[in-house]
């Protein structure tokens, strides 16, 4: 089966260009002296969190429990759940911890704290729990100097059912870093901050042992670590637009794509119309605004290569709408009714959470593989 | 089962609103004397659209093959796929049709036409298509002078493999209207667009019998439809922000919601962070720059009735940021963490995507039905 062969709208993973994406971030890891924790959120499939550990079983973060058990019937071992736990969730918890898995559980919340031990006791468990915390306002979790901090991890330390697993922390804002001496500021800003409330909690006289702290523009420009004891990305296996628009990669590092057909031509507004959407290319717009607009999309031919100056200007819900950039005339002769392209992705974690697998080539047009990947809650 | 006992996020349908959403435009489609063939790519669930033929299987428009699988595996025959038809899918609309479906498509090309004629013969098939028509330059079509018109008409008309059914529109445009006086003449531009195209193609000696046109903005307030026979629309079924801002619905007509959980209290950036974010709720940022905006949602508790002055300002991946839309502080004690909320959605078909099933409510907060809807090509 080749390119040709495929019902579209589907989604497309070069291989090569996905192994590259992983070796730069093992290898970033490794020189900096930490554990890699990738953030599976992003594919969501067995086949690209074993290539993170380089084939084997390794340590992963997950956004749902849907994904913690997921990855758990795979024989991931070792899961850290990134958002913040409430007790309603427990019972999920407790069903995977049950199978053997470490799951380690995020809190911002001494109240949220006790429940959770409270619960643990009362089930004759207990929860391994890190403290979130908040190094640049993007999400939640507690400041490093906060008071609450040591509430918090004292209310994990000394509950029955919990245990203080240590502090995490996500550096989200670097997504608005306009160059990369602001990315290599915010990973350091984003060091010593999740270091200093590690620090800030052993002075507590409380243990501290898992450090984590990631992005994916942090992790790429981080130059130091030291404090530091895992490192979490996600976006990086595939890259996307947006990561490009940052520089954090270029646009022909980006893995994922997906592919479409021309259903209709539009020459009286220069427009070719293909069946990838809103639904097919989610209704992610973060290049608008930036020197990087690139619409819903940017548009590549069948064999990868970006054709220039052309975008997806508009996603209705099954149909995207491309046309020029610059207003110049597509020569639709280029690309007949029926034919196919390829489309970039804004944002690989939002676009590929439309489909339920991924389509793998490596090198020629031939489908290799297909991956399967987990959707929902 | 209560909606406390849900997990979250998740998909709740309260059936009071969705049953007198379905009458009204059930009443709009009588009183015009025009069938209702609602376009069900917004539920993508059987019970609504068995809803909308009042408890009966009735005809119904598909935005997807995968669509017209699934209500033809529930007994639907008589479908509209209502997106441009290209060769290399008539695989599957040939094995939907030997299953007894009167499965339509549509084609705005000559080329394509032919084509689809040539493959019809091959197969001993006569494929059922109509001409799309373009009323308002929001998306593909012909419009209704082009010369191009009568050419495809032909092509249909005399292909071996092919049989001209009629000419469809969907007036997108609509959704830009300001006014309800700029819808109803949004109405009737559409109607009068489409009818001079079925009249030129009966001016050409071609027969022309279904003249379908519809959009939920232009069904509501459409005062006349002479010349139509059928009437499509989609969103009107569990309507959202999006056709609140409009004024085609009141928000309180708002059927679907994402019920959530807080999951953290940011009261240093005066937010509720809940679990419902970007994949829950869809990246759709329809209402902003709108004197209506927001957000990425507005907040109900959990009986429905909406929270003045919250909304969802941001959206990652698995959290919702929550905070005041006029900066007021927020009483943080009203939304403890581990409570509940539910969200109104901008647009209901991107929201509704991300979910496998709906949770129905009736009158309390019992779940009293679980529907499935499908999802994907």
């Amino acid at each position: 089966m080749t390119l040709d062969d495929l019902y579209t709208p589907c989604l497309i993973v070069d291989k090569k260009k996905l192994t590259n994406n992983i070796a730069k971030m093992r290898a970033q890891a490794s020189k900096l002296g930490v554990t890699l924790r990738p953030h599976v959120k992003t594919a969501k499939s067995v086949p690209v969190a074993l290539m993170c550990a380089g084939g084997a079983v390794g340590p992963i973060t997950v956004s749902t429990l849907r994904e913690a058990e997921y990855f758990a019937d795979a024989g991931f071992k070792d899961i850290i759940y990134a958002v913040s736990m409430v007790p309603a969730k427990l019972d999920r918890a407790k069903d995977i911890i049950d199978r053997g898995v470490d799951l380690k559980m995020i809190v911002d919340s001494a109240e949220i704290a006790k429940q959770i031990s409270d619960a643990g006791a009362k089930y004759h468990r207990v929860y391994k729990i890190m403290v979130e915390i908040d190094v640049d306002m993007h999400r939640a979790g507690l400041s490093p100097d906060a008071p609450e901090l040591i509430d918090v991890a004292r209310a994990l330390h000394d509950g029955a059912g919990t245990e203080l697993a240590g502090v995490l922390t996500h550096a989200g804002e670097s997504y608005h870093c306009k160059t990369k001496k602001e990315m290599i500021a915010a990973a350091e800003a984003e060091r010593t901050s999740i270091t200093r409330a590690a620090d800030n909690i052993r002075a507590a006289g409380l243990p501290c042992e898992i450090v984590s702290c990631g992005s994916t523009p942090t992790a790429t420009f981080a130059k130091d670590l030291t404090g530091v004891t895992e490192l979490r990305a996600g976006v990086f296996v595939f890259n996307d637009l947006f990561q490009a628009g940052l520089g954090v990669c270029d646009k022909d590092d980006i893995a994922l794509s997906v592919l479409t057909t021309v259903i209709s031509h539009k020459k009286n507004q220069n427009r070719i119309i293909t069946d990838a959407g809103g639904m097919a290319l989610s209704k992610d717009h973060s290049t608008r605004g930036t020197d990087f607009d690139c619409g819903y999309g940017l548009i590549a031919d069948m064999s990868g290569h970006i054709i220039g100056n052309l975008y997806v200007l508009g996603a209705n819900q099954e149909h995207g709408l491309i046309t020029s950039q610059d207003g110049s005339k597509i020569d639709f002769h280029r690309f007949p009714i029926g034919s196919k392209l390829r489309i970039l992705p804004n944002h690989a974690c939002m676009t590929a959470a439309a489909f339920d697998q991924y389509n793998i080539i490596d090198g020629t047009d031939e489908i290799t593989e297909t991956w399967q990947r987990c959707n929902g809650w």
